[in-house]
């Protein structure tokens, strides 16, 4: 292993500069983190918000083994779905009333399908879906597909406005792809997709927490969301469904379970959908998972998503520079766009021998993944990845690259 | 409101000596519990295990706040729904590699429906359901008969052999009916679903921790089951699916999430699902819930299903027997079968005015629950509820309906 490099005076000096001036940095207290590494992975797991163990000790101690039963009307259990889906609400643009929380981004998925699917008229016959899809919602829009009679068509994303015709029902589409990064232009294909009388269903797992995502003002029909990414709401904690207001009345999920009747506690054998995003919740909503990811959002109380949005491509742009200056000519390209409309909050960096480098990042405290078979991506998450960790990441990878071969 | 009535001394002397006779007496010791009330809504929210809140704190600070992503491997996060299938595979009867966890009851009962009208033939059109279903299980069985093409049929669990015949696919049948506490038999059910070839599914929610289930023993199809009940894993902590062996070459998931894929990490576009119980499996695993849950089956370490069962019994023997020497003549007729083959573990006592004396019995601290319009509902946790706890709330049941009326 050869001795680390040093650091570019010029880019430390950056580095610093940028952190100093950077209005979003003191909220990187507010996580637990250590200073031994560099954690680029929130775009797979976000950190520990200091707060959430002591809540949750709360919801464990007091709610469930003091109060026990009566906290699912006396504490706010029973709401828990939709109280959480208002705290999000903002952060991806919707207004109160349309998101609702639970299940797993998976699941949802199916929810979300099958509902666009029932909305569309019978002859639209075709369910589109982004070709480089996050795999998972490409095995359940297949599945909703086949359930509902319908053919699922995989389109690249940029080909899509192309594909749409009088047979499209709905497309479900990535907001940022999650092998490269690049940020899909989301106002444009919902436009194109209702132009085509279609509807516009985008995963914003990659998105939420990272950029403005404006559902309401772009007219999305239906989107869900992962609240384990850039909203650190902890491993695996429940996802979220949007369903935009004008679908809400026909909204015919294909989990109609009890917590979705408008009068679950009549227990009728006959099923009557509750108002508005209650129809998108099934079963008995998972407490634990749900109040830790509740505690989670406090960490957004003031934070403008339009500083956040600059931040991070700030720290993409200063990262990919560092990239430049630190990495060995030829060793990696970046799969991420360079124009700021078309990037998320990673970059994605494709690499001979990926796996042997990422594990070797690792080692050295840089902490990344890998996306077989050759894409190293680096997460920022602005609320708690500064500059100076960029430019250390950066360097840190030159001398990787150099030692592993 | 009168005084509050002496209590019977043969009554107090005979419960006495049952606790002092109760080899699971000193289990009530591993949960939080106080001495003020009497909790008999364990069939409903099972009490705090007192080490769940430490183990809950390492998964936070530890496991996700240190190491964090790195617990998706190295702290066997990834793994834990199949591990945690196994520590409940015991507990209804079931080998290991038969039981996965995840996701809410709701959810799991489609997988479960839908599973099995794939796995009949074609020309079986028909999906039966128990008609008196905790109504969740109906809603969604309906959703599942609809997607799959089939009609759902609600049928009085005891007319249920009557309904069978070559148009059957399967049946939907509860083990313990939640309104009633009425258990019903799982092995002739099923040998008479097998004998006119419709596949078992049980929701065995209301026995799994309350008395042996035998999935294996009497060749069940397919099962699901609650966690947070006679379980114990805390508020909508996740349900479990059982697969028989035999069907899981052909368990063709309508959630296809890609945990149940045979290499979640090749993320191809094209879906190959994995080997085993794991074909339950969905989305992310919802790892706070899911770890509570397993903490909290520490508490059956060493517990005999038959000892549990034993005292089951005798709990509701001896409940039923103090509420016919407190309650006034006629204020109460119970809907809990007398005969022990047909009892499950709570007791239900149909009761005008119910909902004033259950708001009554709470205040002066027997917690049990109402099943509109009329139905007080009693469960007996046999891990910590006593014999004394069973003449304390009898009597001030009593005390209740001469102030009630």
């Amino acid at each position: 292993m050869s001795e680390p490099s040093l650091p570019s005076e010029a880019l430390v000096k950056r580095a610093a500069e940028l952190d100093a001036a950077d209005e979003l940095a003191p909220r990187r207290e507010l996580f637990v983190l250590d200073d031994d590494s560099v954690y680029l992975d929130g775009n797979s797991l976000g950190a520990l918000p200091r707060h959430v163990p002591e809540r949750v000790q709360d919801v464990i101690t007091r709610q469930w083994g003091e109060l026990r039963i009566r906290s699912w009307t006396e504490g706010g259990w029973w709401v828990a779905p939709e109280r959480i889906g208002d705290r999000i609400a903002p952060l991806v643009g919707a207004a109160p009333g349309r998101v609702v929380v639970g299940d797993s981004t998976s699941v949802n998925v199916f929810k979300a399908v099958v509902a666009a699917a029932r909305i569309a008229d019978e002859g639209r016959d075709e369910i589109l879906v982004d070709a480089a899809t996050f795999p998972s919602d490409g095995y359940i829009a297949e599945s909703a597909a086949r359930m509902t009679g319908r053919r699922l068509v995989p389109v690249a994303v940029g080909e899509l406005p192309g594909a749409l015709g009088p047979r499209t029902a709905a497309a479900l589409v990535n907001h940022v792809d999650f092998r490269t990064g690049r940020l899909h232009d989301l106002p444009g294909i919902t436009a194109a997709l209702h132009d085509a009388g279609a509807l516009a269903i985008w995963d914003v797992c990659h998105s939420a927490g990272a950029l403005p995502v404006g559902l309401d003002a772009h007219e999305v029909d239906l989107a869900i969301g992962c609240t384990y990414k850039y909203l650190n709401g902890g491993p695996g904690s429940p996802a979220f469904l949007y369903v935009a207001e004008r679908h809400q009345e026909a909204f015919d999920s294909p989990l109609p379970g009890w917590t979705s009747h408008a009068d679950p506690f009549g227990m009728t054998p006959d099923y009557t959908a509750a108002d508005g995003a209650t129809r998108g919740r099934v079963g008995t909503p998972d407490i634990l998972s749900m109040l830790a990811l509740e505690a989670a959002l406090d960490v957004w109380e003031g934070v403008s998503l339009d500083v956040l949005r600059a931040k991070s491509l700030a720290l993409t742009d200063f990262f990919l520079r560092c990239v430049e200056a630190y990495a060995p000519a030829g060793r990696v390209a970046s799969l991420t766009p360079a124009a700021h409309a078309e990037r998320g909050s990673q970059v994605a960096l494709r690499c001979a021998e990926a796996p042997a480098v990422m594990a070797e990042l690792i080692a050295r405290g840089v902490v990344g993944d890998l996306r077989r078979p050759d894409v190293l991506r680096f997460g920022f998450t602005p609320l708690y990845v500064g500059f100076r960790d960029a430019e250390r990441a950066a360097r840190v990878l030159g001398d990787v690259l150099r030692d592993v071969s």
